[in-house]
């Protein structure tokens, strides 16, 4: 890109929609010129990020999941065989019916999510209760045929990386307590990308079609608005029934399994850039930053002393894993700290002839902007630990962020006005026509019951009976 | 899958095509039952194979390489723009052509292959010299109509695991020794599976559509047929013309870039197994094997004593970073050997009472079988050591094998036998009519022309006149 586009300033982060889709670019994490509406292309710099945080989310699967692959296209008969799951998805299905010039004699769906691929497996694969459960996943590209606005990582046509898993039990309860480690993962999950989610059970109307019920994590947005991050359904014996999915029990009858499925796609991605970035840029957790230290040369002549020390401290960082780069292009000190703000490297080091003589550098925190100087001495141990700080740091703000948006309400009135800077709790008697009226009245979405709720007791803010539950109510992505 | 499937005996490697299928399926590597023709599933323990493989794709390519993501879908305007390049894959196109229950605006082409989907973004990324060289790949799934008889990771309509790498430079030349570079980088990855591979240049009627030239690099199979396992093109300013990718030279002129492409596929799995497996089933390579260690207790009482000093070798092995499973079933000894053979495990650790006494084990090579006791004192360099001596014995049978067979032709009667075997290497003038005849008259293909062919003086096969090149003549897959 020419120099001047890459110095023009970014919009503010107040103006979060226009911030954001600058910062996609600027940042060089999507390029949305693609010719497609609702397709986009990874840049290398944001498939880095994308390829560090899906390694996280296998580190956290792979304890007890394995990871597999199943193909793409469904042929329409299996597609079809589940009647609520088809009636969520048909709307949104993207249909092959052409290969070269000759129509194909069964039409085959892009999966918009892949229960109807993987349980016909699944079927043939269990067999006795010795096999369960069964817990695998796939990271794979998904279709979505949005009508919707799209937008980049939060809304596609193609979602590049769904991680999906599918996991088959005995008994309605061990997929129940497995959707509750799914959420348990997730929130680990999130804590690593140092984002705090907001777990709740969706609304009946609001669930998976075909499960039994819905988990969500969702995240805060700097707009106030949520986006729903993570899912985990619990799909009874449902799917079990239409696929025929049976094991022989301890006592050597047939039985249908239970099953869950999970997933988490790149709007993991479009939340962390979203939380932690500011008005210079990204700022990226130091487990994801694709450079982890960026070392510039402060040079005022022909210095070759400085470069070596430079690359000295490189090597150092370097022995101790860290993801280093130095900047020894020719662009002035000041444009390399926009670049480098910029792409939310997070510890930038200065050091220059006078720093040289006292063995130090000059140490500048991406995401507080504190400068301070340090030695040289231990500098892998002074930037690993600060690393550390780093990422509780953000953590830290991003939790209190979340916890001064979520406000208590009581009438209609409050929850529009609250809910234009965040989450709205209110009581809810659980009746649907009543949480129906809700979501009409304000013209937003009831989240749903958080999970691991206190009890407690109130009113219905639509019917005035007595409610023992609160509930999330909020603008949604 | 129950346990007198998995205890029937694999057919003969003799009967390569019979036991390869049945590899695949009592390997634990591709399910082939999946309700789509030439569609395959990956069972968790390929996937284990393939992740591990392309992790080494991955370790060799981002050296000098970004990974990157671009989408599946393709518009038909941008897929029809490079002629020569349609007509090699507009037979073969899967077409999307309904969103929901809508007609698509534009039909949109699953990927065959990534140029045109990539060459539009390159055309606005690339403005200067400075850009260039640009170096990206993606891991992807792509789709062939395959209308040819498929086959589970060598003919595929989803081809699940295509590595296929984009490159622009400034110029024909640049461009030429990047095609060299990826040769070397394949063969160096091909030497990591313990796989030699014969690079060629591939015939002109046989280069990839829109390319100046193809080299291959070709595996040869048990059957004697061979497999092309990756391919690296010269697209010469072929396809920047048709996207319009120009920079601006040092004299500040606009000038066209040159570009190349290459690829490997799940192929290189396909190879793997069939070149190192055995009439017992798996041979993996240790570096690539999902379990590298498998220990067998040998007990004919209770013995807690035999299980611990089990797990204690497994703490030591994993500690030096071995992948390791103990066997604690309740299977008989002789079938945990047959099964974790049948997965090639590279080394096996048999562990009883009397064992336990001199602080020893026995072991077991996979590749060989040969027998050795060994102490428990220092397992872990013992093992490591012996992972070691097993890659370098696979490469070097594997290497034995293709060199023997290997055969000079100087009659096409020759040829015609020499090929049931191997590879028939015969002298050729170079002129199109008489390399078509040849293929013609004996029913097999000319690979091409090795790469860093010594000078040689022979008489062209075909017609007799005087050839300064010998070419490979093989069957194919």
């Amino acid at each position: 890109m020419a120099e001047q586009e890459k110095e023009a300033a970014l919009p503010k982060k107040e103006n979060f929609s226009e911030w954001y889709n600058d910062l996609l670019q600027k940042g060089e994490i999507m390029d949305v010129r693609y010719p497609v509406k609702g397709l986009y292309v990874w840049y290398p710099f944001g498939f880095n990020i994308r390829r560090n945080t899906y390694n996280i989310m296998r580190e956290l699967l792979d304890k007890d999941h394995q990871e597999t692959l199943f193909p793409l296209l469904i042929p329409e008969n299996e597609f079809m065989k589940e009647a609520e799951h088809i009636k969520g998805f048909e709307d949104e299905v993207y249909w092959v019916t052409h290969g070269g010039t000759s129509p194909l004699d069964v039409k085959l769906a892009l999966r918009p999510t892949s229960e109807t691929a993987i349980y016909p497996m699944y079927k043939l694969w269990v067999r006795s209760h010795a096999d369960l459960p069964l817990k695998l996943y796939q990271i794979v590209n998904t279709f979505r045929y949005e009508t919707k606005h799209t937008r980049p990582l939060i809304r596609l046509r193609e979602i590049t990386s769904f991680k999906e898993a599918h996991t088959v039990h005995a008994t309605w309860d061990e997929a129940a307590a497995q959707v509750d480690e799914a959420i348990r993962i997730y929130t680990e999950f999130y804590r690593r990308l140092a984002i705090p989610v907001l777990p709740s059970r969706r609304p009946d109307w609001d669930k998976f079609p075909g499960a039994d019920y819905t988990i969500a994590t969702d995240a805060l947005m700097p707009d106030g608005k949520t986006l729903q991050v993570g899912t985990a359904h619990h799909l009874g014996a449902n799917f079990a029934k239409t696929f025929d999915i049976t094991y022989e029990d301890v006592n050597g009858e047939q039985v249908y399994a239970h099953q869950t499925c999970y997933g988490v796609s790149e709007r993991s991605v479009a939340a962390l850039i979203s939380i932690h970035g500011d008005d210079k840029g990204l700022v990226i957790p130091p487990e994801i930053a694709p450079v982890q230290v960026v070392i510039i040369p402060i040079i005022f002549k022909e210095s070759s002393d400085v470069l070596q020390a430079c690359e000295s401290v490189k090597n150092k960082l370097e022995a101790a894993g860290i993801r280093v780069k130095v900047d020894a292009s020719e662009d002035r000190p000041g444009a390399k700290y926009y670049k480098w703000e910029m792409k939310g490297v997070p510890v930038r080091l200065e050091l220059g002839p006078r720093d040289l003589k006292n063995n130090a550098a000059m140490l500048v925190r991406r995401d507080t902007g504190e400068k301070r100087q340090v030695s040289l001495e231990n500098i892998s141990d002074e930037v690993l630990s600060l690393f550390g700080a780093v990422q509780t740091s953000l953590y830290e703000k991003a939790k209190q962020e979340v916890e001064e948006r979520i406000f208590d309400c009581s009438t209609h009135d409050e929850i529009r006005q609250k809910i234009t800077q965040g989450i709205a709790k209110v009581f809810w008697c659980g009746k649907k026509e009543c949480g129906l009226k809700l979501e009409d009245e304000i013209g937003a979405g009831i989240l749903g019951i958080p999970t691991g709720q206190e009890p407690c007791k109130g009113k219905c803010i639509t019917c005035g009976t007595d409610a023992d539950m609160q509930v999330y109510v909020a603008r949604t992505y």
